[in-house]
């Protein structure tokens, strides 16, 4: 029996999930969870997750939500041949935790709000984008990826030398940043997460995920 | 030579930490970071954390920044006889990383907002309550604790029958709440939360470390 993923591409929480399944090669079958319909806050979506949100995910009698708790159980449980969350050394696994809880922590807010005002308000919601919101995001944004350039001016990605899911995390909400949104130039203007960025989204893997997050927005 | 953790008892984020240490009988350094006086926004310190927070970790060579990531990494190396993180069965093993998730993303931003309205404005900023803001909160923050509830009903502790860290990094927040709010009934009425909250702050390691955040509040 393959997982079942509750959510829908156009979702960047969903995406984050499919993006780790196609990196460790893992089958499975996506279900649809209509948001303009409001599937999300009615069961049988609420009893997989009682915050009422995609992406939710079943493998047999398990149900799990929270797309960076679903990442982790996936590379755990199906990933082991990969390094995308434990290293060899110790000190390499701890860098991964460091950098996923800096994307969440730090990176995750401002992206969010500024693709939101691009890209869902208009799409989803039929709104304007609120030029003073982003502004502040991009502040913050910048001051972020300003920390990046530094770090990735020492290791190759996040982490340290080698792909994980602490570089994974960013790319749902980054593609949308550079492609739907008048300020790709916060990543193309640093070079080093330039290069990056480059590196992260020409995986195999990724590339197949971001074309079909592409042919939904 | 002990861990040193840089940071201050007033800082929730550093008393996470400590809680941590507390319950895995790990002894360690506290050097103080001055906040007043922006010590954080400076080398050494910025050298710690790039994003000039508090707390940071040293322990020998590693440095270490974000409270949760700590957690997680003193537990891994310190506190293996205990089963803050990793359960006998990899299902509860989950179950912890699923509810450690639930208080990032939705239990500390609208309970961090209330306690920063009636505890840190006043006292490190000289500021004034804004009831508006924290009528928002306090609305999320009360559906959050429904989800709580529920769970609470079926299992003792949130990840399940055995505290772990997913109690744990709730500690520090819910302390302010209950003692120095006046918002308390959002834990104090549900009678599920409870009890689980009686019976996470009456551990012997949390009751030392809420002691020394009292004298600093
Ligand atoms: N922290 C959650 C966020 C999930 C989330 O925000 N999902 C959005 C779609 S990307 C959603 O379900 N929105 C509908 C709603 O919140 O009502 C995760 O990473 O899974
Ligand atoms: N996500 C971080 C948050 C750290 C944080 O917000 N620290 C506060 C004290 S509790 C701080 O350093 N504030 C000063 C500042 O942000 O300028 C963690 O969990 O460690």
């Amino acid at each position: 029996m393959v997982v079942k993923l509750f959510g829908s591409p156009v979702s960047t929480c969903t995406a984050r999930v499919m993006l780790c399944m196609e990196e460790i090669g893992l089958q499975y079958e996506l279900v649809p969870v209509d948001l303009k319909a409001g599937e999300h806050q009615r069961p049988p979506h609420s009893d997989r997750n009682p915050f009422c949100q995609i992406p939710a995910l079943q493998d047999g009698g398990l149900v799990l939500f929270e797309s960076r708790v679903i990442t982790r159980y996936l590379v755990q449980k199906y990933g082991k041949g990969t390094y995308l969350l434990k290293q060899k050394s110790f000190v390499d696994t701890v860098a991964v935790d460091q950098w996923m809880e800096v994307e969440t922590q730090h990176f995750n807010g401002p992206i969010s709000a500024i693709v939101f005002q691009h890209v869902f308000l208009p799409l989803l919601f039929g709104g304007h984008t609120d030029q003073n919101v982003v502004l502040l995001d991009l502040d913050k944004l910048g001051k972020v990826l300003d920390v990046y350039e530094a770090r990735l001016s020492k290791t190759k990605f996040l982490a340290g030398d080698f792909y994980s899911l602490a570089d994974l995390h960013h790319l749902p909400y980054g593609y949308h940043l550079i492609n739907n949104t008048p300020h790709g130039s916060l990543i193309n203007s640093r070079p080093h997460v330039k290069a990056w960025w480059d590196a992260i989204t020409s995986r195999q893997g990724s590339k197949k995920v971001l074309a079909a997050m592409a042919s939904t927005s």
